[in-house]
Order: structure tokens, then sequence, then C-alpha cells
């Protein structure tokens, strides 16, 4: 497994991204809207071309998880997200190792990949999402 | 430049590593007493062999950023890391782009890299770290 972003909550995508675009030197890789969401993925991986990114998450709604950890949490820091070429096989050493799950299976996510988060409850306070591309 | 790691601010550096070894099927890669904290460094690269890494912190004194931050948020995300050439010019950066950092100028940082960091109140509420090995 590799990460493969970390997940940014912010009330306004195109501004971040425009800040961090500056800041570190890189580009916009992919850009949607997913979920409700205004989603922009930055590339921070240099000279490599699968990642990682940034994934900066913008809610276009007012419900949502995201739009409700910005009001919980503000801005900021929300997940990190690690790519695996079986994301069932990850979901089982997960419930093996007593771990809980948001996503009992895997489910559509951005930039049409296969996604499943796990509770932050039981991964030390930080959002785990598995991604299968 | 590009994502060095991910720093998650934990209360048990040496069972969050265990918990993630198992979890992404990876290793430590690197693990030391460094300003008053355990830090242990996990392998979340894949096949690449400088990084990204996920940067466990575990505060060994009830002082300290991260001990701070514990109280004040609780285990999980903490900062992100980008991996420089020249961290004095990306400094240089961030200051004309106004942004605010927390240190002027690089100083010795874990695994024996010069770091700084720019205040999250500037950056989206995401603490950024520049690193220069």
């Amino acid at each position: 497994m590799h990460l493969d972003h970390v997940g940014v909550a912010t009330d306004d995508a195109a501004e971040l991204a425009a800040l961090f675009v500056e800041l570190f030197d890189t580009e916009i890789a992919h850009e949607e809207t997913f979920d409700g969401m205004h989603v922009v993925f930055l590339d921070v991986g240099g000279d490599e071309d699968d990642g990682p990114y940034l994934e900066l998450l913008e809610p276009l709604t007012d419900d949502g998880a995201v739009a409700q950890f910005l009001d919980r949490e503000g801005a900021g820091l929300h997940h990190v997200a690690v790519a695996t070429g079986d994301i069932t096989a990850a979901l089982e050493t997960a419930e093996t190792m007593g771990l809980e799950t948001v996503d009992d299976e895997p489910r559509p996510g951005a930039w049409g990949h296969e996604v499943a988060f796990l509770h932050p409850g039981s991964t030390g306070g930080v959002l785990v999402e598995f991604v299968e591309y």
C-alpha cells in the first residue's frame, strides 16, 4: 500500500488550491464536483505520476460529513487515504484487527475510484480511507 | 517539492505504529527520541525509497506544541510536511505571499533534517512544515 492523498476540509477549494499551487510550486491534477462537494486534487508527488495528492474538499451543501466536520472542527486536515490493489482484502484486514469501519463495503469515490473509510475512533484519531484505482 | 510526511499526534506512538504496520502492511523506517517526543516514521511510499512517511509524535513531557495540541484537539492528524531542496527560498516564497511563519529561519528537525513551520491560520487551517534533507 502507499499514501494516495491527504484530505483537507475547506470553505473555499479554489482559493486554497491557488495558495498551495504557488507555495509548493505544483499544479492541479484533477478537479470535479463529487458527492455535493467541489473537489480539487493537487499534485504533491514530485516526479511521481501516481500521487500522492492533496485533496481539497469544499462542501456545496450544509449536510454531509465534511460540512459537519467544518462546523465542528473548522478547516484543516481531514483524512489520509492509502491506495491498495484489493480494497476488499484491506477492509477484511481492518475487521480482523477489530477496527471499526465506516463503510462495510467499497463505494464509488472521487476521481472514479472505489473507496472505504475506517472510523477514526479505532485508528488513533486518524480518519483512514482505502482507495482502489 | 513533494510530500515528505504527514504528522500524527498520539498518546502512544509504539501502539499506533504497530496498528498501522499491520493495517498498511508496511514497516518502521526510522525511530528516535527528538525534542521531548517519541517519534516514529512509517514507510507509506510503496516502492519509493524517499517517502512519503507517516510521522507519529508522542510527547514525553507535558509542555511543547504537540502536547498542547493533544490537550486541545485530541489525537489525530497534526501537520503535513513538504520536502524542498532550498528551505530558505521556500520560506521567502511564503513570506512574499503574506503567509505567517512559525519559524523565521530553518531549525534542526527530526531525522537530522532542517525544518520550518508555517502558521495554520494563513494556510487553510493546515499546519505546513518545510523539510530540507
